[in-house]
């Protein structure tokens, strides 16, 4: 595999990416080929070999900031890319700008969200680590970009309800901002095709998604990652009114996977109500990234 | 309340229904009034004064076998009636031709399914009670007709799955027939408003539906079912595939209300897989109620 790369200031560059090492050749045109290796490993930092200052600089840019990273891509979904990583135990993911909504039906392209989701996540992220809850991140790679570890995803949605919002409300006829008896908790089949159903516990372990104590697991991170967050959002003024979570086998553990951010849980003011998440772009309510600059900025100030 | 009825044979009439007692005052019109009594309390058979043999046979026809029953009509739904009981610890239900599906947007009159609901469901009812299981039947009225205690009907569909079949099928694009790795407990809000949405646990707690004790006593009580159905159906060269319960609140407990017929369940010929349920008529395959009539024979041989 060779493709020829430009990096963001012009800099043309000729690279060769090892399909399963990310070992990069690299080779300014006017130089000979160095033989370099980044990330290999849980090393982030490139193990650079006789490259000078410009050509450092210029991988920099183009592995670890640039707009485009030299590996594969694996996946592509609706908000973010995943690229092969550095080793068989990672991943890089990297968060899109395109917002979407009601199963892909309505998109946009929404300058500089991929960066505030990838900021957002990671901050909540390390509290939940600094928490005891074992996630993926491993090390943010740049404003848009993390290295996160490769686990084997459950094809489960895990979503978590304070108050009754959004689809349960619709489903269930039960107005929005109604409280509830007891916390929800509510898993979805990841299927895009399928249209991401409700499923419960039993119908997850006929099918063989889950085992019974891999549920049992789930919800128990679930709920503890719920009380972590409320805690966490009433410092910054903001109700925990609902969120998702993604789950993934690795080393023999389930941990937290994917993303935690306005994207994927709903946020509203504790004092006004107004929601600083997706729906005001479901919604099309406007203001969605200062809303979730908003967040960011909140969360921020009580770390 | 007086109204003129007519019996069946064309002889009149009037009666007065007392709306709580289900008492009547008969009086054939070339007569003085005679007052009767009919299942008062859990008594069934009429306690009948002074009438002559004409008079007792039209109050037969009328109250028992006719086609109107003297009390008020409580609820009708798309396939049976509830009317008012001879107390308030009862109701009689009267199964209807119509058959429906799709939330009631495919219907047709199949003249004879009524009884043979009626027939096979108070068959399964008394194979139930024999082995522990209390439901709502007191006793079989006439061909279409029951007497049952009126429980508080609890919001909620409990339908068990042993193999994929229906809506599971479609929803989870696992294909009809398919052996599931346990037995399948679904719940779904009786709501033909929202479309008897699928519902969990924490959600039906959350709303209020019923506790989680009560969920786990119409669990416990399903699986028994089951087990006891399986057994039931084998013996006749049929699969149970799958089935929906409801069950009431009465008397402190839980007990099994509504219906078990080939309307709320799935049954399949042991040997050509040939469905023998409403399935028939929800897909037009034709041979309805001669499927019907093939289940009561075969449970009728059996018990």
């Amino acid at each position: 595999m060779s493709t020829v790369y430009k990096s963001v200031d012009g800099y043309p560059l000729k690279a060769s990416c090892d399909e399963h090492l990310f070992q990069f050749r690299l080779t300014a045109w006017q130089h000979e080929p160095h033989s370099i290796e980044i990330m290999k490993g849980k090393q982030l930092m490139p193990r650079v070999v006789g490259l000078n200052e410009k050509e450092l600089e210029t991988l920099d840019i183009l592995s670890m900031r640039g707009n485009k990273i030299m590996s594969d891509i694996l996946y592509e979904g609706k908000s973010k890319i995943i690229y092969r990583g550095p080793n068989n135990e990672s991943l890089i993911i990297r968060y899109k700008d395109t917002a979407t909504a009601f199963n892909g039906e309505k998109k946009a392209e929404l300058s500089g969200k991929g960066k505030l989701n990838a900021a957002i996540s990671s901050l909540i992220y390390g509290y939940l680590a600094e928490h005891g809850v074992e996630t993926h991140l491993i090390e943010v790679i740049d404003d848009a970009t993390a290295l996160v570890k490769k686990a084997e995803i459950v094809m489960i949605e895990v979503i978590v309800r304070n108050v009754a919002a959004g689809s349960f409300s619709k489903k269930y006829g039960v107005p929005e901002g109604t409280a509830l008896k007891n916390t929800v908790i509510e898993f979805s089949l990841k299927s895009d095709e399928l249209g991401d159903p409700m499923i419960n516990e039993s119908q997850i372990t006929a099918i063989g998604l889950a085992t019974e104590e891999e549920l049992k697991e789930m919800t128990r991170q679930a709920f503890r990652i719920n009380e972590l967050l409320c805690a966490l959002f009433a410092k910054t003024g903001i109700r925990l009114i609902d969120f998702k979570l993604e789950f993934g086998r690795y080393d023999g553990k389930l941990i937290l996977c994917d993303e935690i951010s306005p994207d994927s849980c709903r946020l509203w003011d504790i004092d006004t109500d107004k929601k600083l998440d997706k729906d005001r772009f479901r919604r099309d309510l406007g203001d969605v990234l200062d809303s979730y600059q908003d967040v960011l900025r909140r969360l921020q100030n009580v770390r």
